[in-house]
């Protein structure tokens, strides 16, 4: 499965004034596509910090996706910052420009210079198109460059579909477990010793005053994945039996 | 400042499957206690990629703070990777056993062998305490190794408040600007350069069909957060009346 690194940018995830919605979403979507999202990173709005981080985390993952700092406003600082740590120059991209003069035309909003800035992209960069809003996102290398506002961010990420698709797809099953988590540990442990190419989680419950489990199984493998369902469903079965 | 980055540790939020609902509360408490935040990083429960990570962090920052990983089943590796981590061994601890003893004492629930993996904790760490589980967390070095329940993460960073209060608090200031990014980007460029020791965010909103924007300012300096609210007040109303 292809590796890949999720960049949450802004200070304002780290400060806790806004509560992330992005990382879900990518997640989920990244996993649909046959992608394996092995990490995520909350950065602030730093210039050095972006450059830093994106040269490792593009080295160490087939694909990165960063969230935020695409804006108009001064503290919208990504297109620069990414331009930078891939070594090219920032350049305003025509078709950018005739994106943004469409969008502004039916309207009574000024396509103004701060406004243009969205149309700036790294030399070389493919535009990523969205439908909410007319400023576009870009790809440049393996870095994929979306909006922070969860709805567009969500219509880039899905404007890519046909270019990320194609890798074997993560299946999962979940079992509510009526039973607290330290009452399932051995058998989970022999489940997991067992299917080896499956990853089971086990996630606390509290409801009702009552302790549960959910316990999800995650694997490519769909008859390994089918196989440990059966087996923990038995095993789980023989523990309440025995209450 | 002191610094901080926080690891949150778990497949199931890399998977989308779960929402964190750490970091913002963390970001906040920390912020309280005038500790910068200036990293998070979301990992999966793979041993060498806790330990790695850990390493690289606790070096880089003043303080760590992990959530999840520390319950009863065999996905729960945070402590044990961890102590590996620090270059110590895991121990069972007398104190935290009793405290699960206690626990268990008045409630049908077994303190069985997997309960009792949540009294290891790394040798020389210092336990932290929580009024809702009795399962503690635990200091080893700077790094604070909590849980990934909401609830229980909260009594434990709460618990924290003596050890890690002290700082010079991050004061802050919100505008709420009846106008688009687009349109009070220059004047926010020009309030940035004047206030360099106050950090100026913007952050677009849409609501009953109208877009608007938060602007956000925050600073240690409480006299150049004065200033430079009076300031972008003025900015503001100056654009408005233009209008």
């Amino acid at each position: 499965m292809r590796t890949a690194c999720v960049l949450l940018i802004g200070n304002e995830i780290l400060s806790g004034r806004t509560q992330d919605q992005n990382l879900g979403y990518l997640g989920e979507r990244l996993n649909h596509y046959g992608i394996r999202l092995l990490e995520a990173r909350v950065i602030p709005d730093i210039e050095s910090v972006i450059i830093e981080t994106t040269r490792e985390v593009s080295q160490k993952f087939d694909l990165v996706f960063t969230t935020g700092g695409i804006g108009p406003t001064h503290d919208d600082i990504t297109s620069d910052a990414i331009a930078k740590a891939m070594g090219v120059q920032l350049e305003r991209n025509e078709v950018a420009v005739k994106l943004l003069q469409e969008h502004y035309a039916n309207s009574d909003t000024q396509l103004n210079n701060a406004r243009l800035k969205m149309a700036e992209v790294p030399v070389g960069a493919k535009l990523i198109y969205n439908h909410v809003s007319a400023a576009p996102g870009f790809v440049i290398g393996n870095v994929h460059v979306l909006a922070g506002v969860p709805s567009i961010m969500r219509a880039m990420i899905d404007s890519l579909a046909d270019a990320l698709s194609g890798g074997p797809s993560m299946q999962s099953e979940t079992i509510e477990a009526p039973l607290p988590e330290g009452d399932i540990a051995d058998i989970l442990s022999v489940a997991q010793e067992k299917f080896s190419q499956v990853e089971i989680g086990c996630y606390p419950k509290y409801a009702a005053g009552k302790l549960s489990s959910s316990l999800v199984m995650r694997s490519i493998d769909e008859d390994a994945l089918k196989e440990c369902l059966q087996h923990l469903n038995g095993a789980l079965d023989a523990i309440i039996k025995a209450i």
